[in-house]
């Protein structure tokens, strides 16, 4: 079992070792990458957003869904030398609205949307913006190679962030004293909304999980009617009710009023509520795979979706179909294959593996795709994985599930980070030779891997 | 002493203790926030540069000192649509071209203004662009608290990049093989120059050092003539000769071909040259504080400067004016007067105590800065310190000097990270109200402190 106490921001209960039997699916290649994409996308996209002002009231970047008001009006057409915040009131200037979760916030889309009327220059490029947050426990780690192994988790999460341009932001402390272990989230989410209308997405990516491909993006066009995003199949929570049918450990979630409502609902299962137990026992009593009597926040989403059709269900997007995240154990076994595959693509093409600047590596990815179409993505694909997480292998508490020998949590790690980190050094001309040797890097010569 | 093999980053090869007898001085207005500065620097800048592109011919934007030529060239006027690299070749297409330290590089200031006019997009705001690069060894640390430490003095360079704009680089690899310990820092900076031809500064920053005013950004402005900032006093150098009178844990220095070439001489100290042994003994014999036999970086640092008049020390910037890097136990102690300071302006001022999107938190700091004026700056002042840095305490390797009991290099740390944190929190609703309580805190009230 999980302390709660060692363990206050892992998301899984326990492991989560179902055997998944997904069928590989193909990614088509549309939204896979922006064909031609710019590069350093925030700027560009700011820049082009600027002389091209129609772009942002394009629709599929603009429309908050489950709302009837658009978050990204077309007032931000006004884009140029607009208003400053320094005296128009705010949302933040209302003493009754709060950061912390459990205190209602009404209107939240059209307070938002008046802070983007406030501040142009972040309107522009708002309907894509994410902000990616991640976090563990304010105590050292039980495990003592724990904080090693969240140092190099969390290196790999800059490391995504900075080649795409995204902000993160790591918490660790308890915002709520009673929402510990995988509860813990939820008030960090709430409050990353609130301090962030810029942004119209949290992603939510947990502390044991690791960007595993550098290039690969969220595909935002597939989820414009969504406001939620997780890795699951419909199959396993309708048909076999089943809590491993999804995990939380990684979501997506828009920054629009449906998000808090929905926040609120799923906080309403915690442990800092008086039906925390009889929640324990509805969920069990539901998911007849669940084995230990805590409601946790996981078995809680399932719930919401199985019972919640049409209020809840229908804005949550069941990601199946890539490794939204994957479970390591299926996935680091296939590393050195997949790096195989992708240097006998370089090998055949000059231009895949020219030397260049880390800020244009978007580019790069995109000339590489289309060798990818044979790929497919998921279980059994060469596709690199897009986010392995340690799901049961619980890093800072060393508590990993019985299943698993130790060593083949910590040597898996080391592969993923440093798989991942090749993609990274790469770029600064050094790669792993032996991805079970963190220390050592080699130059990488010149037109590799020719 | 320190072990090599485990403080491969760590800066400080012994703690760093002399009493540093520097006046207060007082910052003036001009340098210190941009007035009335827009948010978001990175996005809004390339936004203001594109629609008012004479401002990249700004020489204080766009000179490089030390050499001819300038690297942002007028020509970066041509921002709009331009060319683009996926055909015109750039030194990245140079087989000769290295990221390694000890493989001279040429002409480098031609060669980044070259891929700068390639790729328009990234010249406007170049001449102002800072890529923080930090970094530990690959190995868990051997004091067991010493990697939780290293988590957080991460996060804490992560949440100032965030709200500035910056990126951030962690490298957590050897690059040379025999260059470790202090010397590590060399060919990471090395690398983050080819792999960052858009950054016009990489500012390196050690592990043991946070940032402990959030608000607060490097006076560049002040060092449009010099390509290398420390810490330092000339007397402690050039009259008491002590290897002390300069810091090289953190050091800010221009992508340049200057800055090439100094790193070469630099690393001609180190022990991955069969000269090592005597400069050791040239250092120890010039600097007659140093007690310990090494060849040294820092102390390296200080005999360049001393011995090379006009071709190295005319471009070196020694900075005392603030705490550019400052000594922790100097600084600790004044962090609640320093608080306490800082609300007292804020009850004075209700538009200083405005709750704000964390993205527009450099608007509200300018806002601040008139009331600081009387605050001075660096040791004996009452503004927050820039950067606290925890020389002599050695949190990876644990071994600390032993002129300090290990707990108050523990409890420093723990108070100036929540005092830093507490910066951060605030614009997400909370606050730690002990800084030695690291896992604990309240919701901060609206309009605090009224």
């Amino acid at each position: 079992m999980v302390s709660p106490e060692l363990s206050q921001f892992q998301t899984s209960p326990m492991a989560k070792h179902s055997s998944r039997s997904k069928a590989a699916s193909f990614l088509s290649d549309g939204f896979l990458f922006v064909g031609g994409a710019t590069v350093a996308l925030l700027v560009v996209w700011a820049l082009w957003s600027f002389i091209n002002p129609s772009l942002s009231s394009n629709p599929s970047f603009s429309t908050t869904v489950g709302d009837p008001k658009t978050i990204i009006s077309s007032e931000s057409e006004d884009c140029a030398q607009g208003s400053d915040d320094r005296s128009d009131p705010t949302f933040y200037d209302d003493p009754k609205l709060s950061y912390s979760i459990g205190q209602t916030i009404k209107n939240w889309d059209e307070k938002r949307r008046e802070w983007l009327n406030h501040h142009p220059s972040f309107a522009a490029g708002a309907g894509d913006r994410i902000l990616v947050v991640t976090g563990s426990q304010p105590s050292p780690c039980k495990n003592p190679i724990g904080d090693h192994l969240l140092l190099r988790f969390f290196k790999n999460k800059v490391d995504y962030c900075r080649i795409h341009g995204y902000d993160i932001f790591y918490n660790n402390v308890l915002l709520h004293p009673k929402m510990h272990s995988y509860w813990a989230k939820l008030p960090v989410v709430r409050a990353a909304m609130v301090a962030h209308p810029e942004a119209e997405w949290i992603w939510w990516v947990d502390s044991d999980a690791a960007f595993t491909d550098m290039d690969f993006k969220l595909p935002l066009e597939r989820y414009r009617d969504h406001n939620l995003v997780i890795h699951g199949w419909a199959h396993l929570i309708y048909e076999k009710k089943s809590w491993t049918g999804l995990n939380a450990g990684v979501f997506l979630i828009r920054n629009c009023q449906w998000s808090l409502d929905f926040m609120e609902v799923w906080a309403s299962m915690g442990p800092q509520t008086p039906n925390y137990d009889k929640w324990g026992q509805t969920l069990r009593s539901t998911f007849k795979d669940k084995i230990f009597p805590e409601s946790d926040d996981q078995t809680g989403l399932a719930y919401l979706i199985l019972k919640g059709k049409g209020k809840w269900a229908d804005k949550i997007y069941l990601e199946g179909e890539y490794y939204f995240e994957g479970y390591w154990s299926e996935i680091v076994g296939t590393l050195d294959n997949i790096t195989d595959k992708y240097v006998g693509i370089e090998k055949g093409e000059r231009r895949l593996r020219r030397r260049h600047a880390e800020k244009v590596s978007e580019r790069y990815s995109a000339l590489r795709e289309p060798y990818l179409k044979e790929a497919g993505s998921g279980s059994g694909s060469w596709r690199r994985p897009f986010i392995t997480h340690f799901t049961g292998c619980q890093p800072c508490s060393g508590d990993h599930n019985q299943m698993y020998a130790g060593e083949s949590c910590w040597d898996g790690m080391q592969r993923a980070l440093n798989f991942a980190d090749n993609q990274v050094l790469r770029n600064y001309g050094f790669v792993h030779t032996d991805l079970l040797d963190s220390s050592s890097v080699s130059p990488l010569p010149f037109d590799f891997p020719a």
